[in-house]
């Protein structure tokens, strides 16, 4: 086919030149994905951030085409050329089953986007599927087995999902774009120069480590920064808040539901199929949140209004869970006048920057190995001193929410409120 | 109060240090600005333009922000200081009545993005308006008659509104960033430290008038890749005439659309109000849009989906109106069965890149002044030769769209294909 | 060979994977490259500008790199990989024969660099030589055929010498780069996609004719703002003169330029031989000037002193060539007490932008040809309204320089300054 | 006076507004550091990094002007308007004692740049001191305090030699950018926008910590990856053994060294002035060492020629200083027939990447503090895990430099080579 360019300010641009990849991107289950952002919540925050999953997407597979290419040239030795395709496709459609807010939805509706993902491959009533199918019979379930980490080829596993893969390398340099928060840029061409496929999965050499390094640094600078922001976490805390709200409402009062946002009735009667994840998008959802804001019931009302206009709520550290104090805030706000299981919230944000293979492991992960000019491999923590002080560590903080109003004392409350951020001092106010 | 930074890529970072503007910001009429993309349609081309008319309203702040602390500082003998909060926040307020796809929807629902701009200031509804009213009773009518071009102070206004004002200079480098189409780039710094207040307005030293001429060059180019981009009108086309169908349809059909699209009802209606228009923004238009594509109506449901899936029509330049032609490629393309009333259309797109002030002209310019350093001023186009040569030149063209299908030969209307194909190549396909 | 990198902060890293190619950089006469500003005088207006002709050959080298290996894998049609080696070492080598400040210093002693590039790649005497020789027995008479136009295949000449070339699209970006004057930015990832090789020589998509519209603006822009920056060129005036002066006196008195300026003395006694042409540098002529500002002649030592200190002479511009204006201007100049043969001189700075291809010219262009998607070739201008209005014009202007206390009022000579100063302005002072 | 604008490719423009500042640039003994390169020999390694301390002093000044406009305007309170001038002053001034590749040449031949410096400010021969003296008799003495850390005013000590301060901030950033090392960048804009004048100092803002988190993790990375470069190293080994080499033989044959090098004989004669000092350069080195090229001496002309020619040695990293080992490598490389004085050399390079205040260190830190909510400060290895991980550790290591081809085994040494290659493997070959 002739080559398709598209325009992208991370990568210059993305080339497409497979027939495959370019059917797939023209399908309404891909287009989709230009209606979901990539940084839900995030995007308040840093509002340069609202760059979609359709974006990011063509931005994976940007990177797994440019390696595929190489492997095939420089390495074909050790790359079976043969899975190029395999390998861009899966890249392509990793987050194809993401949905509007996923991490929040699916802890509330048990929805799992890695299950819808499988499931837009799999079945057979989606243009996705179709297209696959096309290729061979048995390559929408390759595409699935890869997505899934169970292909037995782990050099196209690793590319597509580890500590070091395409999806994390165009999500950093991709959010660090649109935020403008630069720490989440680091040197992707040398990495690219440097990344190897060896005998079980993938390798960098030991010319390369230094960018790997900065890699992990600039990765941990953007959970640090940006993916754990408190104000951003404040968005995702309001979000769960006012949908947990609307299931309760829900029970009392469905029509009211039926009318306003006819697109989560699968999703309230807990009874949805394919066909309704893929009608719900942020704009919907949005839509939907404004119409609430006029809704029956105040705490519906208020919290829809706080989303889409932005009045987070403000939090405090916590160092640890401690109960007895829990108790006392969520008091406190009640005596103000707040119902503390709407108005106040534990959010938790840890990351494990990095950490090596360790087989007892809930989800054990792909350690990074480095080449070294013998031909050993050597896991990046010998290698590297930093790497080694980061290994294993968890970093992030626990938080409590609450309403803004809280901390200020020019009104009728006076004195819970004192109490309370006497509390809050007392817990390290962030 | 205490500055508050918002990061942004653009001008890495966004100072607000004045109540007033931080209150602004925090209006739910702002807010709203986040639901409205910046470029419409064109983001459908560039992937990476999905940014939002919020983050270029707070750029053209900064930016006015920067140039009116640099004059009171330096330039205080001819700038007046008790200006600055005035500036600010026409700079800020200058979209705040956009809506979304604006162009477009004005075009069918003679709505008025400049009045509403006006309205959103001036109305005592809105909390913008009560928070300009809190600086002086005649603040709201001082900072709409600087958007207006009637306040006396022509600094002021030339800063908003001119041929290299904040809102244009904002516009070409945002878009530019986001789209990844460099050539939008220009030396802002250099423009920024070479302004000046003069008598009657602004205008650039002689020493930076190398940076103005590349900014009319990047805004040049800007035009002519990306917002005339025949991809990115064809979606323009495709909205037009979404709309103008579902607008017939609610003559025959008004219960289907109460039913599916409500906060439509008082612009098909003709008898909106401002409420009514605040409600409107690109997350409500797209959920509609979603629910149309299962429309009683063919077509309703087949434009919806082409829009909502991104299935552009194709085009070709015609070099000018020529009726007979156009009938007969609309002849032909009703023959293959498409009603050439929806699915074909004339989009023209020209731009004056620059041009000195006309008095007799329709909207006459304000040409820009460079100064010299004798303190003459002298027009842009007697300093640069290269801006004398584009004075006065239109730059654009003029196409035909239609359904991409006409170009394919592969069914049963093959004869009436030929046909079509041999007068578009006549016609200088593009 | 395995792989070499070399970091590069314009095209990221320079890849040699080419044996010839590296042994070439390890010549010593490749080596002293490093040694020989770009940019000779104009780093004393553009700090940032300190960088050598040897990262710009190396630059031009990774251009051509790019292309070919381009040319071979998309379009071996057409591209005979057999160039390819070919290619990438004339442009490695284009600039081999460039000297200190060349253009002065050729103008002062007859040098010719590109004369002595021939020579360097013919001339049994040179490492050069000697691994081109390696290649083939008339490898290096083809390289040499390239930059010198000759050889038969106009893909490979264009390559390296046309008004869009590897050269050329290298120094633009790169000067661009260091001296921080971001007009000379394009895009070249837009340009490496859109060329293509054809019958007779190079082309470029319709799809790429605005980033080769783009590169000619920053071209022109280049030009006007770096290149022919009157701060620059009255460094280069003070170097004339100054080397002119060391001429005059060799004739006097020869022991003093024996003792102090040893390497020059081959070129006052035009009797040089390419070993003394080879040991001239920017460091030993730095060095001579310096030890010149002791010298017993005071012309000498204060034209050595303005040079090192960086006094610069001031400017007017000249609307035409006037000898009578001149005549007045210098009899001013001498009254005050400076000579004028050595304090005063005419520099004029013009260039073409872009031409067609003219075969009665002096010096003939390669027009730069569009290939429409039929296949035909169009010229540029004829698709870019804005090329053509550039075509053929000359930009930039004659300048009158002097000393800078010429406009200084505070001595002696106040009448014959304030004459000189009321023609300055009749001239149009910059 | 009339502001100057520098065009600046880190800070993009460098701003002059006094003219003690402007006539300071203006001085031979200034103009000298632009004939001094900033990299010293790291330019062989990284092509790019051939900017001089000309620009770096600017790039200080700059950051330190930017700083106290902002420090006078928002912080004037606890900080004093009076000392900018001071402080801006000893940042341009705070190098202006480098001299040729001052690292290796004070260590050979006695001399010491920060005694330079103050003799450059404190002698009353000099530009510099006659136009500090202008200012007032003591401000001489003030600014040499400023560059000595003795001045009471710890807030301008601090800007100007802290763990980061205008110094660190501008080379990382400039090194960075002209070697093309991406790593070395950082949040400038966010530090200077955090920074804050303090009682006892200068301290950062909580909410900047993460921005001084990276500048110090880019510092790292800059040190590892450019600063500690073997091949870097390997100049500088060679620059040693040359000076060493040609001190030496000064013993046995003045003449030659009085008749090629006459400006290095008072270094020689360990008898210089000021003025001598003043007169070596880059320029006057390189021409010296191109001409010991063809020495009597068979080392002294095989060294400068490597040097020249960049020919340099290999190395293998020592894990521990031993004698035994060193004394068996030396002897075999002598074996082979080279001198182990001249060619063989233990470098090592270690850095501390960021320390508390120790007050019983050899040279105790000024620790780097973070100025919490409730104004307490805080020291940053409390605030950041990661720089926690990083405090008090030694980065770099030690390395044996040799002749290149004891490597190569195709020779008459080879018996004596493979002794020498096992002894290396087992040292950790790098």
């Amino acid at each position: 086919m002739k080559e398709k360019l598209f325009r992208d300010p991370v990568h210059h641009q993305v080339v497409v030149d497979h027939p495959v990849i370019y059917d797939l991107i023209n399908t309404p289950e891909f287009q989709r994905l230009r209606r979901i952002k990539q940084l839900g919540t995030t995007s308040f925050t840093f509002h340069g951030g609202e760059h979609s999953r359709f974006s990011h997407s063509l931005g994976v597979y940007e990177l797994s085409r440019r390696i595929v290419e190489r492997f095939s040239k420089a390495f074909s030795d050790i790359w079976d050329e043969g899975e190029n395709l395999l390998t861009m496709t899966a890249a392509l459609l990793h987050d194809i089953g993401h949905g509007a807010y996923s991490h929040t939805f699916e802890h509330l509706f048990d929805t799992d986007h890695e299950a819808i993902t499988r499931q837009i491959i799999l079945d057979d009533s989606t243009q996705i599927h179709a297209i696959l199918s096309r290729v061979a019979p048995d390559f929408p379930e390759k595409v699935a087995s890869v997505i899934n980490h169970t292909y037995p080829n782990k050099q196209v596993v690793q590319l597509i999902s580890s500590q070091i893969d395409c999806d994390r390398m165009d999500y950093l340099l991709r959010d660090s774009y649109f935020t403008g928060v630069e720490y989440g840029q680091f040197d992707l061409t040398r990495i690219l120069s440097s990344i190897r496929p060896v005998k079980d999965g993938i390798a960098f050499t030991y010319g390369g480590y230094h960018a790997v390094e900065d890699y992990l640094l600039s990765r941990y600078q953007m959970y640090m920064q940006v993916y754990f922001h408190p104000a951003s976490r404040s968005m995702e805390v309001l979000l769960t808040q006012l949908l947990k709200r609307a299931k309760v409402l829900f029970q009392r009062n469905p029509a009211y539901f039926e009318r306003t946002s006819p697109r989560l009735l699968p999703f309230f009667q807990k009874n949805y199929q394919l066909k309704d994840y893929l009608k719900l998008d942020d704009s919907v959802m949005t839509a939907y949140f404004e119409d609430w804001m006029e809704a029956f019931d105040p705490i519906l009302s208020d919290l829809s209004s706080r989303f889409i206009n932005r009045h987070v709520f403000k939090s405090v550290v916590l160092l640890k869970e401690d109960p007895e104090l829990l108790k006392k805030l969520q008091d406190l706000v009640l005596e103000v006048g707040y119902d503390p299981t709407y108005y106040t919230a534990l959010n938790q944000s840890f990351d494990l920057p990095y950490d090596i293979y360790r087989p007892t492991a809930n989800n054990p992960k792909t350690q990074i190995e480095i080449l070294l000019a013998d031909g050993r491999l050597q896991e990046l923590s010998q290698t590297s001193p930093i790497v080694h002080s980061l290994l294993g560590t968890l970093q992030g903080d626990l938080r409590f929410y609450f309403p803004k109003d809280m901390l200020q004392l020019d009104d009728l409350f006076t004195e819970e409120k004192e109490a309370f951020i006497q509390l809050c001092q007392n817990s390290n106010q962030g």
